[in-house]
């Protein structure tokens, strides 16, 4: 059997990680994978820092330059995270000769192309699969698995402290900073929690699995973002009781005219659609092949040994020679586009929409009449009395409607006397796919 | 760009599915794939019988002798079914030097190993997706995603007309007869049903599943295996009270002492748990590793397009050279054992129990008792009312026993003269990954 030798940059949650599977499950893995992986360097700037796995001394070391001398390192996994020190690490590994293996989804979404195209020039693969949902084998299936497959939608839970946080919304009616707090005490939210609830993160990821699945080249400022910070547990609780759950989504969706949007924002899911019910930290992503239909994908989107999982995984592909190949047959990045990318304003989705409005006669005729004129049609209204003697919150279920006809309307209600403030406007994926 | 020669063996449901994507997603399909495939054959005994592609004459031969002569065929699609004729398509195929791709499970499950020997040492590639969970990826998800983990359990719903009558059941409370008839209506079953009722079709997909996830040796008899013929619809509905779904599940554990066990049978699954949310014939399959926790993967588990998908898939991985890296370096038909396969009576379960009883004091007693001098012991006991004046149901959950023990104390309970006819057993899968 072959050896292989591998070096981690990075030795933080997930390069611990992968060095625990590598040094403790050698045996068992060489049998699985059909070879040998031998962790021949892990390189840190900062090497006292306490982990949780102990590396035998003489792997350890602060110089990259060490490593990338080192002919007999084949594969360098990346896992330092970011944009800055990350770049320039897997830059130098692949003008090295070697193979790269990271799972830096902020580092591919902002800064994938140029590497993708090195990797390109000097014959060696960058593969990804710890980058988008952790330990579910998604790049695998979304890229291999569906490639007989024209992929026409995928909708997914991408990030999984958001998901935490909206299911204790659900279930138990915690207002958002309270929920947030619950997922920062267990370690699943950041003290600086923004690159999750905003939705940047999942809109990172939704770049890599677009570029895979639409074959098109996704600018990160191209995905429209909208993260879960406004969610207010009334809109939750109302959205329950009308058969749907809110979800943080991930959505791209190729269009008729062979347009591709691409979307985060929080959207009621109707129960009954199975990514109704991944529930705390979990991750489910839908896609939509026109031969396969609908086939969905569900695990744990994080975490230290679901990501190290993930980054072994791409770590024997390599090292088999199968990433190669597939690398060097197929532009997975490619640079030329197939779909135009295209602005929000142009989706069309039905909506849950909440007027806080005065409780007099005539109000629900006037916003009627405006979502009428901007071609809205409505579904249904649920009027709930209120303990506010003066305002009562007015929910409105639209039929399917453009974006920005939805906008413009929005933006004429709230001018409106009798309307207190901001409508909410919470968008319904109604069907599997994302469709 | 390369081009390979593929030849389809069998022109039937699914073989059209393969021909299809073939000659209509020619130059999208090369373009994702990296490779370009040129249907040359479509082989068949008969090919006057109409089908739902039309397939340009010349690449129509009834000869196999002519495919295997062809020098220029480098993969043939084995996609004629059932474990005689299509055996000796495979072996001639890979005596000719031939990669196969099939999706035949009982063909695998049956008499796959000398096949995946012969295989290994004409050096070519047997490939089989398709043959387990239709348009799912599962076999690459579980040979590949998950490789840097030790699999310790699969559990999953692998027969879609198994889970189409059980739902019917559960949703409308039809009776079995009747929702196996609306299911051969819509084609979902076959006229003679037996392979898939019996549980027979999901022991095929779990005999192939276990070995690449365990690497142990199975024999198709060594699965344990109970169908959904015998399903009351009162049990469903009891089972629902209780806060359970019923789903034919296909179960492989690795036990604490390296014991495998395997089994096929219906299963009441806790709402909750992503499984239960599996409706009509979908199939979804949950699969525990020790690095990425438990991981799902839900679709279309037949039909002629899904599996069409999984068969093209493994074209193009053979096509690229990467099916014959993998299966080179991999045994993933091991034949010597790592695992001990364990008997069903070794197994551990919780447990819903239905008694017939004649209403009077003491059965209940009676029975508890005999549980309880099997180490059994009771969790719940649920009592409905009966409209029939002399039996009512007495329905028991109970913790955790071994299969043995129940087995015995059922066949003591049965003797009691209050007890009306042969109890139900129904067996709970309470946790994820079928723990």
């Amino acid at each position: 059997m072959r050896t292989v030798n591998v070096a981690i940059v990075g030795f933080g949650t997930v390069g611990s990680g992968v060095a625990r599977i590598l040094l403790e499950s050698g045996d068992a893995l060489a049998a699985r994978a059909g070879v040998r992986l031998r962790l021949k360097y892990v390189c840190d700037t900062d090497l006292q820092r306490p982990r949780d796995i102990a590396v035998p001394q003489e792997l350890l070391t602060d110089s990259l330059d060490r490593v990338l001398a080192d002919g007999e390192v084949e594969i360098v996994c990346e896992l330092i995270g970011g944009t800055t020190v990350a770049y320039d690490v897997v830059e130098r590994a692949l003008r090295a000769g070697k193979h790269v293996v990271t799972a830096n989804k902020a580092l591919l979404a902002e800064r994938g192309m140029p590497l993708m195209k090195l990797a390109r020039e000097q014959g060696v693969a960058i593969s990804f699969e710890g980058a988008v949902a952790g330990g579910i084998p998604l790049i695998l299936a979304v890229r291999d698995g569906l490639v007989a497959n024209r992929i026409t939608a995928i909708a997914g839970i991408v990030n999984g402290t958001c998901n935490y946080i909206l299911t204790r919304m659900h279930e138990e009616g915690t207002p958002y900073a309270e929920a947030l707090s619950a997922a920062q005490a267990i370690g699943y939210a950041e003290a600086d929690p923004t690159l999750d609830v905003s939705g940047r993160d999942s809109a990172h990821k939704l770049v890599i699995l677009g570029r895979l699945a639409f074959a098109v080249p996704i600018a990160f400022d191209e995905v429209y973002c909208e993260g879960i910070e406004g969610i207010d547990p009334r809109d939750v609780r109302f959205g329950d009781e009308l058969g749907y759950i809110i979800k943080l989504l991930a959505i791209g969706q190729l269009d008729s005219s062979g347009g591709v949007n691409l979307r985060v924002h929080p959207a009621f899911v109707p129960k009954g659609n199975p990514l109704a019910y991944v529930a705390d930290a979990y991750n489910a992503i839908m896609v939509h092949g026109d031969a396969a239909g609908d086939t969905l994908y569900y695990g744990r989107g994080a975490g230290q040994m679901p990501t190290a999982s993930a980054v072994v995984a791409d770590v024997v592909d390599t090292a088999l020679g199968r990433a190669t190949l597939t690398f060097a047959e197929r532009d997975m990045f490619a640079e030329d586009a197939a779909h135009a990318v295209r602005p929000i304003d142009d989706v069309r989705t039905r909506s849950y929409l909440r007027f806080d409005v005065i409780d007099e006669p005539g109000v629900l005729a006037a916003i009627a009449g405006i979502l009428g004129s901007h071609a809205i049609s409505i579904a249904s209204v649920l009027q709930h009395e209120s303990t506010d003697a003066e305002h009562v919150p007015l929910i409105i279920m639209t039929h399917e409607a453009l974006e920005r006809d939805m906008q413009d309307a929005l933006r004429q209600i709230e001018q409106l006397d009798a309307v207190r403030c901001r409508p909410v406007h919470i968008r319904v994926v109604d069907q599997e796919g994302g469709r």
